[in-house]
């Protein structure tokens, strides 16, 4: 459970941060889950210009592993805790971040497009990002204005020549104002960690040219009652299946670690 | 004048920072020179693929400010104490690595070209980067991979793809395995950080989406029996001036600073 002083900070700030939440063992074979389903040719899987991994959507329906931290309840049961409700998934991708070619996401808000693209009626919807390797400063970590969640919608361009994803993205002058007021955070630490930002805070990832990969799950948690009420893109991209989400035991996911780890030995 | 220590350190590393090495007096001049060159249209100013300014080559030449720079008693000691000698000026260079569009250098050693495109028949030259802008974790700095420099000039190929600017860079499993063995350094720190390195350093960095800009003047100082024999390129790129630099007053830079600031008011 959050503390208070948890959840005012995530209020004021936007964000709230929470080092290796995850065990090594757990994340382990996500990870290894991870590299088995970026070799596989399907249309979830997105790929930079340079054919490197870029994005897997909705790897919890199609991967055990995936779908055990899905509903973690170390994941789940606070933001029910911050929204006073059940939640159900809006979105799950991990991010690739390749070592030497991953590209940059330019700086936005998430809660714009699930208002125009997906008719979500409220910013009540989650972001969370689960470290899958070490984020160092300079392996491309997620870099977050903080506060910047108190402005609302900004007006945004959608950008589809940049990199590999379209997205609707703010101009410089914004940025550098709400830099000016909020700074940047940059959350770093080992794999395990938990990150969890509000749906209106800007952010955005630089490059990644070191040989370290920066894999992140990111997943979106909608309360149930903000569902989408105007859904135009894939289900695999915006779900909509708003049955809540029901917490697996605490051991779950571990557990499927070391019957996976048997396995194999 | 260098410890013993430092020369230890710069001789088993491959590099030496010196925080803070220049006062705030002197960079904010320079600072502003540099924004009043990346103005200008000339020859020696080039620009990234979106326009933004990328480096200014010979600045020292054509600017008053970078000409007591590159004469500073405080840069131009520590490397005739490396080196036994004294020095010229190689290359001078004013990287910008601009807010929001500053681009990638793809992992690279520099004696290399030296050698290849110049004629520089020993890694005799010191490489030299003065932080005008803070350098932070998320602005894109210098990465430097330590103890790279043991390894002798490494296979490379000609990138002139990548970025805006042609240069011969080392292959993934290279960088990886030089990695493995020493780590990556990308020392950070206000405005007026001296960071020196070795010619055969493997160095890169990532590009800068953030919107604090990170400019550092790069310079490369050789030693004056180590002179180029056989130039390719353009004088402004790889000096053919190989009188040794005699220095400035320690006060040199200081004293124009404020009689600029005193002309200004």
């Amino acid at each position: 459970m959050l503390t208070e002083d948890q959840i005012r900070h995530f209020h004021t700030e936007g964000y709230l941060f929470l080092p290796e939440t995850f065990t090594q063992e757990e994340v382990e074979i996500l990870r290894t889950e991870a590299e088995e389903i970026y070799r596989q040719q399907r249309p979830e899987v997105w790929r930079e210009k340079s054919g490197a991994p870029r994005t897997a959507f909705a790897a919890h329906l199609y991967n055990e592993a995936f779908g055990l931290l899905a509903r973690h309840p170390k994941m789940i049961r606070p933001i029910e805790q911050i929204f006073g409700e059940q939640v159900y998934m809006h979105q799950f991708k991990v991010n690739a971040k390749a070592s030497f070619t991953g590209d940059v996401w330019q700086w936005h808000q998430d809660y714009g497009t699930w208002a125009r693209d997906d008719g979500m009626p409220e910013p009540r919807a989650m972001n969370i990002a689960v470290f899958l390797d070490e984020v160092m400063p300079i392996n491309g970590p997620l870099m977050i204005v903080p506060r910047s969640h108190t402005y609302g919608v900004l007006a945004a361009e959608h950008d589809t020549a940049t990199t590999s994803y379209p997205l609707w993205t703010l101009d410089e002058e914004t940025v550098t104002r709400l830099v000016d007021q909020g700074g940047i955070v940059a959350p770093t630490g080992k794999p395990g960690g938990l990150l969890m930002f509000h749906g209106n805070i800007v952010h955005g990832s630089a490059g990644n040219i070191t040989p370290y990969p920066r894999k992140i799950v990111y997943l979106t948690l909608n309360a149930v009652s903000n569902y989408i009420r105007t859904p135009t893109r894939a289900e695999w991209i915006a779900h909509t299946d708003f049955s809540p989400i029901i917490p697996t035991e605490e051991d779950a996911l571990i557990n499927y670690a070391r019957r996976f780890r048997q396995a194999a030995e």
